[in-house]
């Protein structure tokens, strides 16, 4: 998703992309755990940060010492850099729907509060209080964005025990068959790569603060399938469904989700589940998985 | 105040007291940032942990690295510590109600979400908060008490920015003048040290788990300053006011405060305002101070 973010965000601002690998990208390559990257990374001020890098669940669930040293301390590090090295500058956080937990309320909406049961979940909880209180007290400008399924993340092992959401999108474009590990009533909240990063934008240019459920599709997992069988000429009975019980009541048991703080700033879900699939794909046929 | 929970609990319990300087007690001198300490603790086993180290307000505006090593990373590290060594371990957390930060609502009761506008509250807002998932994740029984001005702490330099709701405490019991710097008619939540004590206790016996804001007396400075004239025989005009706009932001502002969950588990604030001064002074005249 980063270097879709890039993509758009350098044709308009001067954006210096820091990652572990940057695959020959002009940027910072390097740890944000490490405070040699901090220094470099705002040597020349800071108007605004956009935060994706993190340690998804299942990663932070096999070793939390590390999720915390990046999920918790980098962060606070990264805030402290980039308000000392500008003034109020605006900082972007990607937060996730996994602060909420499991089980869900019959509905999620703006007064839900944070009540997460995953490491990853609670870091990112954690990160929004800080991100909060520093906005409060004016050192930057802050705004967590709670973000739903992303279709579709790269193949390969991504850490995240979510990625079935995006290995249905692969599996329908390469003609492949899958099983899922939910039912076909699963339901799930989804945005595309694209809808997120208009939403970062419309992030990075407002200047709401705060901590702010982004609205989603939500899709039944068969309802999915057969839009994807529908944009791809492909079957349905490509895919099985062997429902891990874990994962269903993690990941495939969304309520309805309201939003209407964020609508009311501009944020938007993708316009339907059918553009939803289309935008998926067709970032995949680009080749910008990632 | 940790000697008071001391002398209370080592009446009925094997109890093993951890602090930077422990002045001849037996346990465990050391800091809590050193696992080499949180190793010893734990040599025996975990029932229960009530954490109360922290570096607190002022301090912790003064060195933000160091109390987030102590406020944040010792406090998840001390948890993990206490889940590995027990089976599911009852944990005490000592928040506060600086989670709600300034200004505050009309009312403060148990919907009121954290706001914290200092370091030390985003902190135990950020605990609370880590203590709750890991409690939902079974790893311990947490219960966080977020506790009101506590009186009266020892004197000295406390790193306290409410350290004057104590201060008045010792000025008239040693016939001292005092300036306050709040106005007569600033309004605190104040609990002895007694009743601290005895919520503590009240929370590692029972199940409550959650975050949990106690009741407290409130008071007008005014109010407190007669009752303690009366209980001393000293006179108001040993007091003068000379309110610090950001102090009685702070700490001078603070409005009604309704706490039903807590009372309904069987937390309690003193007994009255006069009650609180007595026992306040009581703690004092025993040399009990901390």
């Amino acid at each position: 998703m980063g270097k879709a973010v890039l993509r758009h965000l350098s044709a308009k601002h001067d954006v210096v992309p820091v990652d572990r690998r940057l695959d020959g990208i002009p940027g910072i390559e390097g740890d944000l755990t490490d405070p040699a990257v901090l220094e470099r990374l705002f040597i020349d001020g800071c108007d605004a940060v956009v935060h994706l890098a993190t340690i998804p669940g299942g990663a932070a669930e096999a070793d939390p010492s590390h999720a915390k040293r990046v999920n918790v301390d980098a962060t606070m590090d990264l805030i402290d850099y980039a308000a000392r090295a500008g003034h109020s500058p605006r900082f972007i956080f990607a937060s996730s729907i996994a602060v909420f937990g499991d089980p869900l309320p019959p509905l999620v909406d703006d007064d839900t509060p944070p009540s997460p049961r995953l490491i990853y979940g609670a870091h990112k909880a954690m990160m929004e209080q800080w991100i909060e209180t520093q906005t409060r007290r004016g050192a930057i400008s802050g705004l967590s964005l709670r973000l739903p399924g992303i279709v579709a993340r790269p193949r390969g092992p991504s850490g995240m025990k979510s990625a079935f959401m995006s290995d249905v999108f692969h599996a329908f474009a390469n003609r492949e068959t899958l099983s899922l590990p939910v039912s076909p009533t699963a339901t799930m909240w989804l945005m595309s790569v694209a809808a997120v990063v208009r939403n970062l934008v419309v992030a990075l240019e407002g200047d709401a603060t705060g901590s702010l459920t982004l609205p989603a599709i939500r899709t039944t997992a068969s309802d999915l399938v057969q839009s994807l069988g529908n944009a791809t000429g492909g079957t349905s009975y490509m895919v099985t469904y062997e429902p891990d019980p874990m994962i269903e009541a993690g990941f495939g048991s969304q309520p309805p989700l309201a939003a209407p703080r964020a609508q009311s700033l501009g944020f938007r879900a993708d316009d339907g589940l059918d553009a939803l699939v289309q935008s998926a794909l067709a970032q995949l046929s680009s080749g910008n998985a990632s």
